[in-house]
């Protein structure tokens, strides 16, 4: 009997899921809209998709339970609190959903948490008990690991950086009705807007200034950036200057040995890492300057989120932890 | 035989040392000058005070382990390293030390995780798994627990909020070497940098402006803002406004159940946690909003560092960790 978990990842557009065996390789991987309004009419296609999977296999599966990671999760409850990007109000009890369904256990948490889990179990944090994730994508999520542990906290929504302010009380309008956030700068969008006010306050050449709002993405002013367009080095330049600084201040918190940065704005490599690291260290105060690694993502990033959300019950498993519902 | 447990604080001016019960009283406690430049000569002089106070007891006493708070202090190696207001230079063996002194389980770590570690046990964090405690004296020190456990952090060195930034690459000087670090905002020092920056800046009239910066402490700004000097609201005021958002930013970081605000600084009662609350609370991420206490310490403030060394080692015994030397 194969013994897999079952990994799943909750977008807004999209639900991707795996079959991930105990060594963290995704046997066999799928997806669904995430659309239907009704959560009972989503977790029936689910369940069908998971089963679908399942039976292609050759071998008959076990399944040892099913991790999640999804936006407004709460790990303590097993919820989806209020998410804006997914189709259903509310508060969702996703892990007693799923728990009827399959009879097995399941583990809920926001997607850089679960990020954090698969680092540590498969990635470049394996054998860290101190590290922090970075999920840079159309926000900033992060994961923070103290002694070990996953940091939930008192309420399960700890590891919240996407809102932590750059500016206090000023700077940029967040979609959380805050100004000033940090994923207002650092991430995919927050990169567009660096842009777009780069081109605004200036009056350089850009290629850049071919291309809406709306069809920028972060290949583009990487594209632009390796091709020497100054506004799109520039932006590259402030947007790791921003979060090397607010990375200094993490570090302050809860000292960890490594933190790792994931998501499409990492695959820009040094144009991001470079001056991320720079800042990093010049913010940094002088117990930490040159300890501490911030480093790429040693996981495949295809599978990254399905990887991490299984790591949630893998991690239960090592730890004698793991009860069948 | 009574079982005590050595609590030890080593400050700048004054080691103070007391001998602890397992319920977190203090049965006895003295001080010693923190003066001997020469280290192996300063363990003699404490190892002679302490067995002269377990001397006076009535009763025959066994001592547990000794816990100990000082600053700079690296928990993981038990040293003490750089301190730059001790009289000792380098790196201090202080754990190894008074193992060979006492031939007991000696811990070590700085006075404001000493200080969480007292309140979990013995204070307000009693029962609690998340929470965060900041200790304000000349300068700002800090205290993170996490899944019910003290995050020392990868080197030893978690919770410096201190050095965090405030204004990121400018703002006030600090002696660390940076600038715009929170102490030098928020803190004994701090606040009276906040004194005369409004009396620079402005020509109200103040019962502020007869005292010069050394004389110039705490307890004289309160005592005029509860006599409505404007000068010194409009202090305390700053003050609150710059902690309660950088708390803020700490609870997007590990989402506690509660913040405790200790020392001298905290004595001032509503002046600086009125205005500490209601920043605070504006500059929190919608999920945490109303959810988090920010509370005075409950223990008894003339022994919390003490209370808190010994806990180290009280807590080791409760997790069956502790094993004599």
């Amino acid at each position: 009997m194969l013994e897999l978990i079952v990994g799943i990842d909750i977008g807004g557009t999209s639900t991707k899921f795996g079959l991930v065996d105990t060594t963290g390789k995704v046997r066999i991987h799928s997806s669904i809209a995430t659309e239907n309004p009704n959560i009972e009419g989503y977790i029936t296609e689910l369940a069908h998709a998971v089963r679908q999977a399942k039976d292609s296999l050759d071998e008959p599966v076990e399944f040892l339970g099913i991790g999640v990671g999804a936006p407004n999760a709460n790990y303590k409850k097993g919820t989806i609190e209020d998410a804006p990007n997914l189709p259903w109000q509310g508060t969702i009890p996703l892990a007693s959903l799923l728990e009827d369904e399959f009879n097995v256990s399941v583990k809920l948490t926001n997607d850089a948490n679960a990020a954090a889990m698969g680092e540590m179990m498969f990635g470049g944090a394996k054998g860290m008990q101190d590290f922090i994730a970075i999920t840079l994508g159309t926000g900033l999520g992060s994961g923070f690991v103290a002694n070990g542990q996953l940091i939930q906290g008192h309420d399960g929504h700890a590891g919240e950086l996407g809102h932590i302010a750059y500016k206090i009380g000023g700077g940029r309008l967040c979609k959380c009705g805050k100004k000033g956030c940090l994923e207002t700068y650092v991430s995919a969008t927050g990169l567009k807007r660096t842009v777009y006010k780069l081109l605004a306050d200036h009056h350089m050449d850009s290629e850049l200034k071919r291309y809406s709002f709306d069809d920028l993405n972060t290949k583009m002013v990487a594209d632009a950036a390796n091709n020497g367009d100054i506004v799109a080095k520039e932006a590259f330049e402030y947007t790791g200057k921003v979060l090397g600084a607010k990375l200094a201040d993490a570090v302050g918190h809860t000292s960890p040995e490594a933190i790792f940065i994931m998501g499409g704005l990492a695959k820009a490599g040094d144009l991001i890492f470079k001056p991320t690291i720079k800042h990093f260290e010049k913010n940094l105060l002088n117990v930490y300057q040159g300890k501490i690694k911030i480093l790429p993502s040693e996981l495949d990033s295809t599978h990254t989120p399905i990887i991490g959300a299984a790591s949630l019950i893998l991690e239960d498993i090592e730890n004698g932890k793991s009860v069948p519902v």
